[in-house]
């Protein structure tokens, strides 16, 4: 088994409270997952993150892949063992980074040439080979490999964009299934097996995310993720195309939504039936300054907060707001220090996370839709 | 009551098992104390400081008097509240930054002007306005102000250095008796004060250090620290001038050695009778990727930890070494994460905690010497 899929309750806006059980944790979905680029919640330990309340987090291929190496990790055990970290992970098929990282792109339908921002050496990804490397890194649940379509983009770009990550899925399932028993958790876990999601492109054309998804659902991946937004369009238009492919996905399967969003925008997918968002947003912003509170964004290194002994947020209950004052965060970002990076991570992912919890205790409470399904076990 | 001694036990060899009473801590001595220079022991979160043992660590003067400034902690409180620091602290005179970190620095009989390495800001220093600065932050611990002989120091320069340092001492006590009931948390602690520890200097010359403490000790400090040294010097000078001093500095008062030192020195000093040391090699050289261990020192960046899964010290119980592996500090290391810094830190702070942790149970099961002292109260 890959994983299991438990509708515990629907609402009638398509709101979905499920249990996701993966190999390393059952997840209670809608789950927001912090990003973990390198093995690392950038500033945050394991055990934090942990009493965080975390139970699936990102790792990033192409960053992992480049350093350690995917070798290297699957002799130490896999992702898991390698940084610690006893709950669920997702780990991405390198595609986004490699367009947006990496030098000297080329692609062509067999993969992607292109130089490592780090070093400049050579690499080809091709979908076989991204499975590869995330199997050997043993997350969970990987990803296919795709093209992140860009915005702005003609009808024709994402037309051909679309053809190739079709193209890919099928060669990642393919490449997938011939692999799977290979993770090295595979025997120790009871012979269970990572998931593989597709991912739904087409740019913002609703016809292009339809076919995607048609042709991706013919597939029959584990769960499917809607990719290519939070790009720089219109927030608008991010919603209409989640609205669009959403009633188009397997019920009984999980539904990730990548790279969104705001606190405001994770809160009304999760509403509509999204079950798993991941965002660089509140860890990055956090190494910023820029705090995620009840009042609203809190640009800690403001001069008004050099005195304030409030807490950053009065509505939080997290380690940092129950210990440390607004002047004490700004201090620390002002002074470069590390544990700036350190405090404000913590809140905005207590943030966040609390969004999500709240969310599921909502969603738990509503009533129930009569006509439910089963458990789905793939 | 400013603080109070209690010797526990004196072994033959000197040393000394001893509770320091503070306002904010009792503190079971001989201790290490952690630098935690800008409020904030770089990278370690203060409930992790806490979960390591420190009973007492250091504040930099001159570096919260330049950012965020004296006067605002004071109206915040004092630091142990800003920082959200419950135990005892203590900090430095300024001198030492003032002298190793300014710029276009001009020493008088009255004091020091400077300008500020930050934005090269000018600012004069004397005795009386350090003492002013330090009971605005209301450290435990208050040091005299002094100038910190440099090494090497031709004669005639280290006398007329320690004939600076005993002025600076006398105009340092004056003003802080005058002043030690205007601490912010005098009420608070039932009239309690800070105490304030006179520094011995005296380059390397024995007798000048003999004259400096005699001369110290006429001014009747709370306790007697020795400073100018781990400058430069060879070690064995580092060690003759400690033993040269520490008999002469009276038994029933706390000794503390400023800026020691390596592993094996704290151990050695700690059993000669040193009964208080701070340095920040542990922090600094955590951050550097060298590790202090059981087995000597480790740099972790080298290659060979790379797929080494064994803990940063196999006889180490710390929150570290029971959790990751060599080759994962290594890769934070290699990538530059943030969480390379925590987690080195958090090890050697631990391994420096332990050695005096176990320096004290040592003295403490040590036959008594005849003659113990009352417990002195100041």
């Amino acid at each position: 088994m890959s994983l299991g899929f438990d509708l515990i309750r629907t609402t009638d806006q398509g709101g979905r409270r499920a249990r996701l059980d993966l190999p390393h944790q059952t997840v209670e979905t809608p789950v927001f997952m912090p990003v973990g680029t390198a093995g690392t919640v950038k500033a945050v330990a394991q055990d934090v993150v942990e009493t965080l309340g975390a139970q699936l987090i990102l790792g990033n291929t192409y960053h992992l892949y480049l350093r350690p190496g995917h070798e290297a990790i699957r002799r130490m055990g896999g992702l898991h063992r390698f940084m610690s970290w006893p709950r669920a992970l997702l780990t991405d098929s390198g595609g986004f980074q490699v367009f947006s990282l990496s030098q000297l792109r080329k692609v062509s339908d067999e993969g992607v040439r292109f130089r490592s921002h780090l070093d400049g050496s050579s690499h080809f990804f091709t979908p076989e080979h991204s499975m590869d490397v995330q199997i050997a890194l043993g997350a969970d649940i990987a990803m296919a490999f795709d093209e992140c379509t860009e915005y702005p983009a003609e009808r024709s770009r994402a037309e051909e964009s679309l053809r190739l990550t079709l193209a890919w899925a099928r060669r990642s399932i393919d490449h997938f299934r011939g692999h799977q028993n290979e993770v090295v958790w595979h025997d120790e876990l009871n012979g269970r097996t990572q998931s593989l999601f597709g991912i739904v492109q087409g740019g913002m054309y609703r016809d292009l995310r339809r076919e995607s998804a048609e042709r991706l659902i013919e597939m029959n991946f584990d769960g499917y993720a809607i990719g290519g937004l939070s790009v720089g369009e219109p927030r608008d238009l991010t919603l209409e195309m989640i609205a669009e492919v959403l009633p188009l996905l397997p019920a009984n399967k999980p539904r990730y939504v990548m790279g969104v969003g705001y606190p405001d925008e994770i809160e009304q997918y999760a509403r509509m039936g999204v079950d798993m968002m991941d965002c660089v947003l509140p860890t990055r912003a956090a190494r910023h300054g820029l705090l995620f509170t009840s009042e609203g964004r809190l640009n800690i290194k403001n001069k008004r907060y050099a005195e304030d002994q409030g807490p950053p947020d009065p509505a939080c209950d997290c380690m940092v707001c129950r210990r440390y004052s607004r002047a004490y965060l700004r201090h620390l970002m002002q002074a470069g220090e590390a544990l700036s990076g350190t405090l404000n991570t913590i809140h905005n992912l207590a943030y966040y996370l609390g969004i999500m919890s709240r969310v599921r205790a909502e969603l738990q409470a509503a009533e129930r839709v009569p006509g439910g399904l089963p458990p789905f076990r793939t």
